[in-house]
Parts: C-alpha cells; sequence; structure tokens
C-alpha cells in the first residue's frame, strides 16, 4: 500500500476560469474509487464554502462529494461519520482558521482514520489554512510590528502529512518572506515552503518530492546549511548566514528529502 | 590614497530621536577636514528636504553643510560648484527619483569629480534614491502585477561606488523580495542587498566589506552559486535554485568579494 498524494494549496484558488489546481485535486483522486470528501472545519462559513466546493468537484470529479461539518471533537469521534472515511477518494480541507483545524480534530478517531486511510492511498487537498496543516510543525500566526513584517510567531503542531516542512500560504500575496524566514531560523532543520495564491505543490509522499503546479511561485528557504543564526524572541533584528534558497515556478519538481530541484 | 567610505540607508531613516544612522555619517565625515554637501538631485522638495538635512547635519557634524541643488546637468558641469567638491568631508544624496540623479548628474564634470574625490576619501551617503544609484547597476522600477508582487523591471546604470552589488531600498516595508530576486535572476553574477527603512550599510571601499547598522534587516541573495535558472520577461512565475541567502542585523559584518559573513 503506498500513501495517497497530497495537494498543498497557497489559498485562493480559481474557482471560476480554468480551475487548474482544484482539476489537479479531481484527477488524482480518480485513481482511487468513491467520492470526495469535503472537511469545513476550518471556516465560520461551513454550509456557504461547503456547498461551493462540493458544487466545484461534482462537476470536476464526476461523483456527489461527501460534506463533512466536523465542529466539535464529539462530531470527530462520531463512528458512523468515521465509517464512510473508507468509502471516500480523497479528502479536501477548506480555508479558515488552521487552529480550528487542529484544535478540533488533532488527536481524534477522526484525524487517527485519516492517517490510516492516507497511508493506504487516502488523496488529502486543503487550502490556506488546509494547507498549513499539513505538515508535523505549522505556523499559528504571527504578529507584525509597526514598521516591519517581522513577526513573533506563535507555532504548533499540524497533522503531520509532512515531516522536516514547515508551510506558509499565501506567501507573496500576504508578503510573508520575514516571518517565515524567522520560522526557520528558529527551526533550522526544518525546510520552509512558501506558496503563493493559486498555485500549489502536489506531493508523491512516497518519494517525497513533489511538483509545483499553478499561476505564481514556490519559494523554499533550507536552514540546513547556515554557518551562523543569532536570533532572539521580541527582537526585530536577526543575523541568518548561507540559507538556501529556490524560487519555483510550474512545472519544477523539488525533492525534500535531498532538498534539490530536480532537473529533468 | 584609500576610497571614503559609503553609508548606504533604505529609505526613512529616523531624523527626530537617537539619529543613529545620520550621527553615524557625520561621525565617518570627521576623518576629513571640511563641510558635507547634500546633493537634492533627486527629490522633487529640493528646499525642503535640502534644509531638512542641513539643519541635521550641521548640529551632528558641526559644520555648516553646503547645499548643492543641481537641477540641470548646465549646472552639474559648473566649474564654480565643482570647485568646492574638493573642500568637503563628505557628500550626501537625498531620496526622491533615482532616474533624475542618474540622468541629470550621469557622466557630468560634478559626476566625475564626484567619483575622483571618493577615490580620494571623500565619504559618500545617500538614503532611498541616493542608496539605489550607489552600484553599477541600479533597479529604477517595476511594475506590480495585479495579484502578487513580482515584477517587470526597469534596470539602469548607477553611479558605480560598488561594483557586482544591486541595491534596493525600503525592503520589507515595500515587500521588495519578489523583485530584487527578479534582479537576480536576470543578473546572477550580481549580489542583491535589500535594505530596510531607518537601516544602513557602512561600507568599507577599500576592503570591499559592510557593517549593518540600525533598526532592521538587510536581505542578501547570491546568484553565483545558483544551479539552475529560467526566467523570462513577462512571466510572473521563474523557478531559480540554490540561491545564498542571508538575514543580516545590526553588527553584521558581510564581505562582499569573498560574499560571506564575517563572524568576529
Amino acid at each position: 500500500m503506498a500513501k495517497g498524494d497530497l495537494l498543498i494549496i497557497g489559498g485562493n484558488e480559481d474557482k471560476t476560469d480554468e480551475k487548474v489546481i482544484l482539476s489537479k485535486f479531481a484527477t488524482i483522486c480518480q485513481n482511487r474509487q468513491g467520492p470526495i470528501g469535503i472537511v469545513t472545519t476550518a471556516t465560520a462559513y461551513p454550509e456557504e464554502v461547503g456547498n461551493e466546493y462540493a458544487s466545484l468537484f461534482h462537476t470536476l470529479h464526476g461523483t456527489k462529494p461527501l460534506l463533512l461539518h466536523l465542529d466539535s471533537r464529539e462530531k470527530a469521534d462520531d463512528p458512523e461519520l468515521i465509517e464512510q472515511l473508507s468509502s471516500l477518494s480523497g479528502l479536501f480541507m477548506t480555508g479558515g482558521d488552521q487552529l480550528r483545524l487542529t484544535s478540533l480534530l488533532g488527536g481524534t478517531t477522526f484525524y487517527k482514520h485519516c492517517l490510516k486511510e492516507w497511508k493506504g492511498g487516502l488523496v488529502i487537498g486543503g487550502t490556506s489554512a488546509g494547507a498549513a496543516v499539513m505538515s508535523r510543525l505549522m505556523i499559528i500566526s504571527s504578529k507584525i510590528s509597526k514598521k516591519q513584517d517581522v513577526s513573533i510567531l506563535e507555532m504548533g503542531s499540524g497533522f503531520g502529512f509532512l515531516e522536516d516542512v514547515i508551510i506558509d500560504q499565501h506567501f507573496s500575496q500576504r508578503d510573508r518572506f520575514s516571518r517565515l524566514m524567522r520560522a526557520i531560523a528558529l527551526n533550522p532543520q526544518i525546510i520552509g515552503v512558501g506558496i503563493d495564491e493559486n498555485t500549489a505543490i502536489w506531493v508523491n509522499s512516497e518519494r517525497n518530492q513533489f511538483e509545483v503546479i499553478g499561476e505564481f511561485n514556490v519559494s523554499i528557504f533550507d536552514g540546513k546549511t547556515s554557518s551562523y543564526i543569532d536570533v532572539a524572541e521580541n527582537k526585530e533584528n536577526m543575523t541568518i548566514s548561507d540559507i538556501r534558497f529556490h524560487t519555483l515556478g510550474e512545472g519544477a519538481i523539488f525533492d525534500l528529502t535531498k532538498r534539490e530541484l530536480i532537473i529533468s
């Protein structure tokens, strides 16, 4: 049994035009039987957001999706609901607040079954908050200083589909360069992956490689080679030397184990 | 004879509180006799801006500065005005539009004398537009796309006090990460130096090293080690692999020849 692919979207993916990213998700899900499940836990508008994705995936995938409105830990432990997980080909997590996802679903029966099904081939997709939770360590929030975007970072545990990675979303659009740099300064063994809006990484979980799809760029910060780090809490300026940096556009393939671009 | 130091400021330096950066400029200028000259060519408000810096440097340096309102190529070729250059200890270029500086002063007698005096020890400072012109190659402007800050870049010739460097100013505050990355992708042999507001690099021109002073960070992008670059005009996404990246805070010393942080 091979682990399912991941599709990690930087938010604000096109839903009206060519729908390149959502079509890709629907296509990857075709490798397995069953409908797509939509987890609306992150959003404050589960009905609207859920119905929008349900309608899109119904068209793109050809099967009526299953809406999973898991808004409490009780629901996420409900055996009947959990049962349905094994019938799915893919699971998609909407945007919203990543802390809702991890606090309501983390450690629940639903989460454990997700992990088990993913290890057996369930495809998992997520956008924005649904992207942030993909890694073991995740960014919860950051405080922006008055004059600059250097941030006091709040980090926590994500769902752990990716190890040694921190995902940041809306990357160029929300000017998150400094906040991801700070996350890497504090965790130099980890690769920072900044995903722009309407852009995604399509992860082959078995190979631990991803391909970039969509409109803009994915920025990679690798602190493992760093020769010098001087960073302190609540201090706006920091010195970090010798970070390896990559900017990746559509079609680029990156190996997360070797930490390098695959040139084909 | 040793080349004069350069003080290259990312714009918006403190003028009312501790004035760390402007004080530093005044102090460096003490190494040579004579007043500080203020070049107001970049700004659309030469009187106001010139008088503000004149008043500040008068206090900080102890000598009445010389205002150089060079608003035409004719004036920049005026022998009397040029004569005064050799009496100065330092020359400071205000912010405004860098293209005014290079188009009005580039190649003039004033510019040639500047270069000669600098080689003999004249200290040169500049903020914002006055910082951008310090390098041989400079960023003139960039177009911002609707959704992202990836830019169509216009570049031109600066004053060439620094070789193999591109300066970008207001770096974090104006979210110029993508534009400097693009400049490096197009000129990978060059080091990109992004200077935040109220932050400066103090360049020892003889050693080709600088020290960071001021409130925020200086970001360095070194494309020389890059293993793969795929970038095209008018294309928003690009792939660049293996850029060496450094974030430097106050006190950090960087060697522009060796392209590395000096750890003392």
